[in-house]
């Protein structure tokens, strides 16, 4: 294990945390808030530990698959405890763990919150909670990978195999910095897009800005107690398509600036991706009419929540929670779905369903002729056996940690569909469940041993569950 | 396809039917019921179906993997529906759907019930209703192998495997038939065994005969409304042991008449069980301690239920419906889990569990050392490639069967806990869920199309997916 390098990564990190918190720190002098000494006090400490890492001398670069993982791991909880200071000192977030918990959920997109009076926070700390989700979009190592030079060689695809979402990452380009830059151009283009149409619409600055942090990280954070649900229709919409396009595998936006649009819309991952939102809205919309004044009502909000649960936002327009049986088992079946892969959303990833829907098949034909050769095809590649595998292992691990975290929150007594929904809602990065942690409750009142299993669960959701279950495998830690 | 040779087993398996038959109608008889008239009726009906199709020539024989499967189906499907016949034509169930309904749950050894009120069936019904447990319990199939001249050559071997539960099924001795004798002798010993057991213990014979069925069948219709909440600590206690031994896996019985203790105890699966069957209850009985007024009491009902619920039978001794979420959850968990491969339960099977979280593990460390070449072994043996592939398929279109499921019967607007648990308790034969379905409910609330679609996950559920999935694929009726 090298362990100096892994200290010197969690450095840089922590350096580019303390880069980030300007921002914060900005909205605090703009509004006259004190809360920004609790943001220069937290720079400073990331800046500490950022600088007396890099003082370590290191003679051996090499960075392993394990070493990747562990990386990766160790940033984002490095990540999270530097970003819960914000909240912790200057007072708004008392409780060290409920803190940390809500950065834990900033970061990996979840957008799960302990808080009852979101609107009772400082500018400054509802900027830096909204920001942290799109930071998590697109990951911190990305970002380190895409402006910093690396001089690990090899070590950068898997750093960053590791930190984005989706069963096989692909380079764009043969360099893996120049595609981090390309992924980074493009998430910044939306953002900066998604702010003006946002602010076409009539929205204040401030909540365009984190509205769009929250859709573009697919992270699900919102400034007011009742999410959305104050918005114009305009507003709600222009976040609807939004939601939709960041959970759009990203290399559609650069085969489309490629020109390559007729590739682009081949993509059977974004067809089928669209193709599932399609049929859940309509769906939902007929199951829900009785609940709307009229059929647009109807179908405006149901598309709201069908964008923002399976992109594994969480925002919300309306509160699923009282909506049919029906609707609410399509919404946590979309849970689960989740986004496509090499997109800022969570869940399994539709790539992953498509290919277990296919495996299956493939396996009822060869039952019924045995003889039959047959290979799993996915746009025309051959899927590798090595990627059916892994996508086997995630499903019966994802599964694993499902039932755990299940058994463990269960002792807090509360209902079975709170705890189901609470698991499935961390594990997925949405934010929202049903019952208690529904749109209109929040996960406050679970112990401080549920929000850690929970925190663990965005973590382990977000990072594809791999780099946070190593970290519990006794051999990472050897020499 | 050969349809001749299909039709000819469907027409023995009708007339072994009628010949199962004779048993309710005796007690017709005993008990002086009306009701004997409608098992003369049905049986006349099996032997008519029965004698036609013995007169189609057969000139061959043969039967490929996809005849095997779709015999097995068919022979459970048209078992039901001659099963149900009695309780239709004497009007103890008049609407035909709860009717078939009823009898698939006994044969798959579920014991889901869409009756409000079990005491007011006649006593000819209700030995009936527990016999299907009994005859499903082992296969009808198998019994078939077991006592009659089979002219198929490798044919029997291929219907035993899509029969009896578990991954991968070993014959005992080299000749199917002596297996399937040998199975059925220990079945029946153990059945013969446990009725003596609950006599001594001063249960009426018809109880003992019912309950017995019940529970070697892992199936779990009682004859009292109140499940056997009504009986003695003492014939509880005989009950709990009962389903704990007929969950086990065969293998072991025969090991032991074999004098090879050793190697009978040695078994991963059999210890696994054990050991989540006593984690289980000791979590539980803690768990429900205030409930119950003494330690004891708590320890009894919980070792019950545990017992009941991982065998997939489904008797109840307490409304576990009240219990606090932690054993709820437990409760569900081992819905899923299910007996060990080769017994008479259901569910995803112990060795299954066991061979997906190897996998897992060394997938884990694989990941950490990807050079080291790892097998997966269970009692000594390396498992091949072609059983952990039918696994996981086996978990994947588990899962999809499930989803489809749920979504459909959600149409019916009962509550998600309901929904399932309807699923969950029908594809994994145990018979009760939680809330409307729990022990102290029934299925009696569900429209006709969701019975249709649990009666297809109790099958699919008993036969292990693929016999009924084959149905719905086109190429398998192709010539």
């Amino acid at each position: 294990m090298n362990y100096k390098m892994i200290i010197h990564m969690l450095g840089q990190v922590s350096l580019f945390e303390a880069m980030f918190m300007i921002l914060p720190l900005a909205v605090s002098v703009i509004y006259r808030e004190p809360d920004g000494f609790a943001y220069l006090a937290t720079m400073a400490a990331c800046a500490l530990f950022g600088l007396l890492s890099m003082r370590i001398k290191i003679k051996d670069r090499t960075i392993y698959v394990r070493e990747g993982l562990v990386i990766v791991s160790l940033s984002w909880i490095i990540l999270s405890i530097f970003g819960s200071l914000p909240f912790f000192i200057s007072g708004d977030i008392p409780h060290f763990p409920d803190a940390l918990f809500e950065t834990a959920s900033g970061f990996t997109t979840t957008g799960s919150s302990i808080l009852t009076d979101v609107e009772a926070l400082s500018k400054s700390n509802l900027f830096w909670r909204s920001f942290t989700h799109w930071i998590g979009g697109m990951g911190v190592l990305v970002f380190i990978l895409a402006f910093l030079p690396m001089k690990a060689g090899g070590a950068g695809m898997r750093i960053m195999r590791a930190e984005s979402p989706g069963p096989s990452v692909s380079k764009l380009v043969p360099k893996v910095k120049t595609t981090a830059m390309i992924l980074y151009s493009i998430y910044l283009s939306l953002t900066v897009f998604q702010i003006i149409l946002l602010l076409c619409a009539g929205t204040p600055l401030f909540d365009s800005l984190t509205l769009t942090f929250g859709s573009a990280g697919t992270g699900g954070f919102a400034i007011k107690n009742d999410s959305l649900a104050g918005y114009t229709g305009l507003q709600q919409s222009i976040v609807t398509a939004a939601m939709i396009l960041f959970g759009i595998n990203f290399n559609v936006y650069y085969l489309l600036l490629r020109k390559r649009a007729s590739q682009a819309f081949r993509l059977t991952e974004v067809r089928v991706y669209l193709a599932v939102i399609a049929v859940s809205v309509l769906l939902i919309t007929v199951n829900v009419i009785p609940m709307f004044p009229s059929f647009y009502e109807a179908f405006h909000h149901a598309a709201f929540q069908v964008a923002s649960i399976i992109t594994t936002t969480g925002f919300s327009t309306a509160d699923f929670n009282a909506w049919p049986p029906l609707s609410q088992t399509i919404l946590v079946i979309l849970m689960f779905i989740g986004a496509c892969a090499g997109s800022t959303g969570g869940g399994i990833k539709v790539s992953r369903i498509i290919l277990l829907l296919k495996g299956v098949r493939k396996e009822i034909l060869m039952t019924c002729h045995p003889r039959s050769v047959k290979k799993l095809k996915m746009d025309g590649h051959t899927v590798s056996h090595e990627v059916i595998r892994s996508i086997n292992a995630f499903i019966i691990i994802y599964a694993v940690i499902f039932v755990v975290s299940l058994l463990i929150i269960s002792l807090d007594s509360m209902d079975l569909v709170t705890n189901f929904t609470a698991v499935a809602a961390t594990l997925n990065n949405i934010g929202p469940g049903l019952n208690a942690v529904g749109p209109c409750g929040n996960f406050s009142s679970f112990s401080d041993l549920s929000k850690f299993v929970l925190m663990f669960d965005m973590l382990a959701g977000r990072l594809e569950l791999m780099p946070m279950l190593i970290l519990f495998v006794p051999s990472t830690w050897k020499k």
